[in-house]
């Protein structure tokens, strides 16, 4: 692990070679240690097919270097040249209306495509071969944001192909394919592998199944893609990392997987662009314009935690106005440095700005940077410089702590309630992080847990939010966990072929569990039933029959929440009152000690420190808690924006 | 006639063949006695071109017909295996953006497509051949659902050149197409008919003769395509009758000529998904979110009546939660029971609930049936035996009343408006469905007629709510008819060729009505013009110029509606306040008798009967009405989802 | 210049021959002096390939002139028939979803493809030598509505090879292009001007230079269609006008560019139908829905008066219910009057209605003329024939005075924000128009001012609202001005290649204004932050950094409206209480003399008349001005609808 740090993405092909050394100069002013450079370069790098042109980047390597700048360097591969595109016409992909992608912005490349993924493994290859002993090199970036523009998915020639050699890889015969995807039901029956379409395009939807099976398939690429890039250059230089930029909310790959050929997992956090393009209600979008949701961040921080075998970096954190969302506000003075020191309290090794200087041209010139334009610092500059200064005489260090809580969040899931809403507007994101919220806001640090988590030993509280589908491992973990434990709504209600369970939802014995879900009352999200007590479910409600003990039910009788032991069955989604107070519940139950935060205010806890920070856009007043001593950046008056840390009795 | 009856919709291929034995002893003892099967089942009939395998379904036959049921044999035709795509690869349709549809649901193929209908009265003659002389057959269903995902129109160059021939056949010359279609406007003009292109992708909107002629064109296939099943059918055996089940609010197709080749009409009936994706206003949706709009069944009732020459089914009844709405609602317990029953007051020789078993498995897996898919049953099971056994007690049979009210409902005329709203948001549909409403809430019995009619005789009241174009047997109808008559706005304001006639609309002699539409002042529909007395006129108003008798005028002193003699003309749309005082003045006119209902409640009589149900989430009171001498199933205290069943002093 | 006068658009083509002389006698009647023929009549003229039929719209021209009326006569180049598609099949153009659009309405031509520009040239010089010497020949018109229906915009094989050709040409090495586009940003450096791609079907966005000089190059082809069609109409008859008829709110090709090649421009005025189809809030559309916004068709009058070089006409207006809008209201009786002479108050040489008789067929059989299509008078006939009467009883002639106010309208800045809008909903036009009300509310006349102005003496106030970057004429202008000079939000922000100026935006020397935009806070309209005085910034608000006067800021402290000298910057879009702030600012700087208006009332004057039109739905009392002696028509009482003519003391 690093020690927390700042870095920035810098692009010398954008500017004249006279303002490097400037630039890197002003670079180590500002406290910054890693640049991230090379992930839009290849046309620089190969203007032509095998006219290779690496001197440049090297000298840039070369001043950075001089500066004492450590260097992230990416492969290109997110932006194939005009070139290749000639070379590989197919390469392109193909959208769900099939029409085919064009050249003239980036990411025009199909997973698919084994002819550029050669390519890729060559410009890799010859890159690790002339940088890797550079001394200023400090890393790997593989490409640049697997999936941004919706392109993990693509219904090419070449995908069609690779799905096919995939399923009978999978099922072996076209019969056993028949009878997982149910296809007796509609006569979809096939009688050889290489009949099987991509589910788009089709007279009204496909099985659940097949549509299921092309979005693994779809995802398996992506893995496949980055552990060709992976391998080459871990043999090179094995001692350092290989990162990837992945992002938020970006699901329809599994992170987990390709996180199988990382050491590190970064994200690309634009908290305020976040928000603007999010579901979330208007009044949080007005309430935090210029800060971002406050536990957007948050969640990613911990996902990437997990994501990256403990390693994590922010590789892209947004410094100023952006320009990709509808609206673009200019963020509270302060955020910049907020966003970065809540990053480091949930563990980051490394905060890096997005970008060094605002590009004048082209696509993103209305994307701010820690310099303006005109080179000249814009806020952000100073915010980061402060930051620096900041972590020096802090020196916080470690791993972020461990959690109290922890939440199982799985990417088929994602997929699977995408596939089959049953309830239009069901995400399984956002069902999770309204759990993750309502635990969070008592101060409790929170882990996120993949699917093939094997034991929850360690977790006083787990919650799964909303699995589809039960494995072998989970099964174990939860059999074999003492605390408590919450099984939310849709859990286990399929099989992993996207089929009921033979025993119905949820799918456990019933020695866990005695309760079964008979069918599904799914309404509109505006019409809300009543809970007896306080709050509401809507959405989606589930008739349950069930002998275990009946916690909370609604007014017209139905269980809502149900508890076997400390084992608690939550029957449908309920509205925020409701989230709490299960949640509450809970938290009342398994007896633990919570914090007091003003609303708007979060923390973590890392390294013996807890670190507040406010997304208000006014300031709060903290309490000294129970377990700490003392303040030692910042005091119990947090003003808009505001970092405030205090001193833990003992080290968490 | 077939005295009322159950049924069911059974997939012997979705289950190991051990479990039909059970499944038919139990559908026995519920009561059932329609078995319907096969519509799904090519690939498992057909599973490579010409190796056919009936065995298995000639044996689900010998079960069911073990227990005492009837088979409704399907001919699988909506669900081509993938093997036929192979064999015809243009078979496929085509959108309207002109993206050909894949394999991998159901209904994808072209009705335009004369390969595929031999492929479809092949397999046809083949089952027929093979299960004709089965003892358990009790008649046949011809595909499923035509239409269904908008199926009806395809933009394919088999369409096109169909629509060639079919224009050719028409006008003989080209010469005349142009003229009928107005193609000098904008140079439109045709040299030869196989320059003619399908009316989409276009700049901008085709000419609306052009549109028309290319629906009637749609729906001649729809209706060729059936005839070529129906022949073999009938000829097989001429004593069982040939079905085909219709949708609700699907109008693509003239219903009416298809079914020249039917003997009786089915529709499929899922009243709290039709509510869910209908256009009604959110409180109506609110209020009868867990019964379905209380004259939406009943409309297609009539509907169906008609279209089946008397003889109607319910093929598909919705049991519990559907799958397909963007929610789902639990229906209230009672609704299975109550829209069996209220189909049967309206003539409904078979109720068929859809399906016996929940499928776990492909698109549908959340779909209920009769049983869960743990085969334990579901609420509708109960509800589906209590049916059963109160027809047995009651004892109903012979034809619903003829109806006080006649309404002319059009197919052309809900094309046509579609073609051309000239106001957005204006459908013939719901126009209708308004008119529908207000004389149903008076209790009266109404049936629909179809634009073909010739008499009127024998109704007090004839509505023609918005019918496009006069036809010489309306005209007949009209001017021989000595009751009263309501001519709704747009009536007669075009030709068959769609042209505004050389004596505006509403077309008709001024000894008839003299009366000129001269011009459409048409607004959004959020904006009302107040009528003088109540109500207003919104959306549509037309600027009438008349000598008859002005009865309503608006506040601006535009005629609303006129008389002469016993014609009234209505020249515009209302709000609902002014539909129910058009049409509560013209009973008055009439001098009807009327029955005083519970908001909620409708009725209908059959056979001396006269049925109740109650859509509302509450109880209700039921008055004795004048004719009615007391209740043969049920009290004047009908409960939420009840029923109650009157006897009449003489038997309508 | 022809003294104001009225038109009709009249086709021959669609009437039988025996009504020409009845219809000519009537349109001489009304007091018509212009009919405008043959703009959709290709197919009549030219049924096949080279079998040309002009006999019959040379008789047509007899019957016209026989009756003293003059024929504009137009070239048919927008509907090419059927055949013609035969002969090119890739002269239809493709949509930018890839879609190739079909022949069957109009405009199914590629302004790209050589060939039918052939084909246009060729059929404009068989018309011209046809009917150049025919005395009742008035001027000619070219093609309909360039761009109408979205047809400026082709992504068609032709258009692809046009836009790299043209590339070609613009800037003579592809490394000039890559970096007038900043193609290093992303690696979309091209090797080859044959490898650029058109702008559409990309992953994410291309870059904005490249969107806008695809638009640069659409916006040419239109030119060039039109010139070569003036060149063989102006070598034909000098003495005579060519004109086009453009239209309201398209902007999709440069007009100026394209009036280059005209003697008048014209434009066709749908007050009602362009309200409807508007952005405007629906508090606006209920109050105007019979009227038109007020302001909408004097701002065109005065853009199509600078685009025409100061000679300007409407070639079709309005005379009642359109068809094409989603609700089609009746005017208020007397608005085909009001228009037209609101018309002739800014200056418009002629007022042609569309069209003289309503067609009962095709795809406009729903849009009015004066006549209804049973040939009675419709009531813009009435309206039309008192036009004429009062056009002859005042005798305005001569030019619209010049205006005090010059507003800079530029085509390339509509493009610019829509290619890169950075705050959604933001549209250069209705920045633009909500300046221009701001100050007609006060009744002063205003000029629009082409981006190539070089000059701006005469005038007392000049706004120059998001002009995208600066040309040299309008520095040149700007800086030599001594009068007001507003510049608005966005001016300067980019260079002609779309990149952020190196002194970033205004892009102005510091000696005029010592302003810099340092980025900038882009919000939902929706979210108001207050001015210190009045009024609110929304929607755009750009952090100023100045050592210019602050006239106006915001309640958070950051500039509005600063000045320097008579120069005035305003730095965000405003509510419309804050644009009538500044705009009532600089009038009182200027010292200009207002007018007390009535809400809803406007004026112009012309040939020392001042023309008020009455937009509201009932009546209003004027004042007597200062500079007027009195009232030559109506009277200070001026009814809903209705027009007052005051003669002024000294002639503007």
């Amino acid at each position: 692990m690093i020690n927390p740090a700042l870095g920035v993405c810098y692009y010398p092909e954008h500017w004249s070679e006279e303002v490097w050394e400037q630039d890197a100069a002003r670079m180590a002013e500002v406290g910054i240690a890693f640049v991230r450079i090379g992930e839009f370069a290849w046309s620089k790098l190969e203007p032509t097919p095998g006219y290779l042109q690496f001197d440049w980047i090297i000298r840039s390597m070369d001043v950075l270097g001089r500066h004492g700048l450590k260097v992230i360097f990416c492969t290109p591969t997110a932006t194939p040249p005009r070139w290749m595109v000639d070379k590989h016409p197919d390469m392109l992909a193909v959208d769900a209306n099939g029409r085919q992608k064009g050249f003239g912005s980036r990411r025009h490349y199909d997973f698919s495509h084994l002819g550029y993924r050669e390519e890729s493994a060559r410009i890799t290859q010859l890159l690790a071969d002339a940088v890797a002993s550079h001394p200023a090199l400090g890393g790997w970036q593989t490409d640049n944001e697997y999936g941004c523009h919706g392109t993990t998915y693509s219904y090419s020639p070449a995908a069609k192909v690779g799905f096919q050699r995939w399923l009978a890889e999978k099922y072996g015969t076209v019969e056993a394919l028949n009878e997982a995807w149910g296809n007796v039901f509609w006569s979809m029956e096939y009688n050889r592998f290489d009949q099987v379409e991509l589910p788009n395009l089709l007279v009204c939807e496909p099985a659940p199944a097949h549509d299921l099976d092309y979005r693994r398939y779809a995802s398996d690429q992506v893995a496949a893609f980055n552990k060709v890039q992976y391998d080459i250059l871990k043999a090179k230089r094995p001692d350092l990392p290989v990162i990837h930029n992945f992002m938020g909310r970006y699901t329809e790959f599994d992170h987990y997987d390709v996180a199988k050929s990382l050491d590190v997992a970064a994200w690309d956090a634009y908290p305020i662009g976040h928000l603007a393009v999010s579901t979330e209600p208007e009044e949080v979008k007005r309430q935090y314009l210029r800060q971002g949701e406050p536990d957007y961040q948050a969640f990613h921080h911990d996902l990437y935690r997990t994501v990256g075998h403990g390693r994590w970096w922010i590789m892209e954190q947004q410094p100023g106005p952006v320009n990709w969302a509808d609206f673009n506000p200019d963020p509270l003075p302060g955020m910049a440095r907020l966003w970065a020191w809540e990053a480091f309290a949930h563990g980051a090794e490394v905060v890096s700005y997005f970008r060094w200087r605002q590009a004048p041209f082209a696509q993103e010139q209305m994307h701010a940077g820690l310099l303006r334009p005109d080179s000249e610092p814009a806020p952000a500059y100073h915010e980061a410089l402060q930051v620096a200064q900041e972590l020096k005489s802090i020196g916080i260090t470690g791993a972020a702590s461990k959690g109290r809580v922890g939440l199982v969040y799985d990417y088929q899931s994602e997929w699977a309630w995408d596939v089959q809403p049953q309830a239009k507007g069901f995400t399984h994101g956002a069902h999770v992080r309204a759990l993750y919220a309502a635990f969070r806001r008592h101060g409790l640090d929170i882990d996120i847990l993949p699917p093939s988590t094997t034991s929850f030993a360690g977790y006083d509280i787990i919650a799964i939010p909303a699995l589809f589908a039960w494995n072998d491992e989970l099964r174990t973990a939860i059999s074999e966990f003492d605390g408590h434990l919450l099984i939310g709504p849709r859990s286990g209600s399929k099989t992993q072929n996207f089929a009921i369970p033979p025993r119905l939802a949820p799918d456990l014995p019933s020695n866990l569990l005695d309760l079964k879900v008979l069918r599904i009352d799914s309404i509109d999200p505006s019409l809300e039933i009543e809970v007896k007590g306080s709050g509401s479910v809507h959405h989606w409600r589930e008739r349950i029959e069930t002998k275990a003990n009946v916690v909370i039910e609604d007014t017209e009788g139905w269980p809502v929440l149900v508890n076997q032991g400390k084992l608690y069955y939550l029957g449908g989604t309920g509205t925020k009152a409701l989230v709490h107070r299960v949640v509450d519940y809970l938290i009342a139950e398994a007896d633990l000690v919570t914090l007091n935060l003003p609303a708007g205010v979060r923390c973590r806890t890392r390294d013996g420190l807890r670190v507040y920070v406010n997304y208000n856009a006014g300031p709060a007043t903290l309490t000294l808690a129970h377990d700490e001593t003392g303040y030692v950046l910042g005091t119990a008056e947090i003003p808009a924006a505001g970092v405030t840390i205090a001193r833990l009795a003992t080290a968490g």
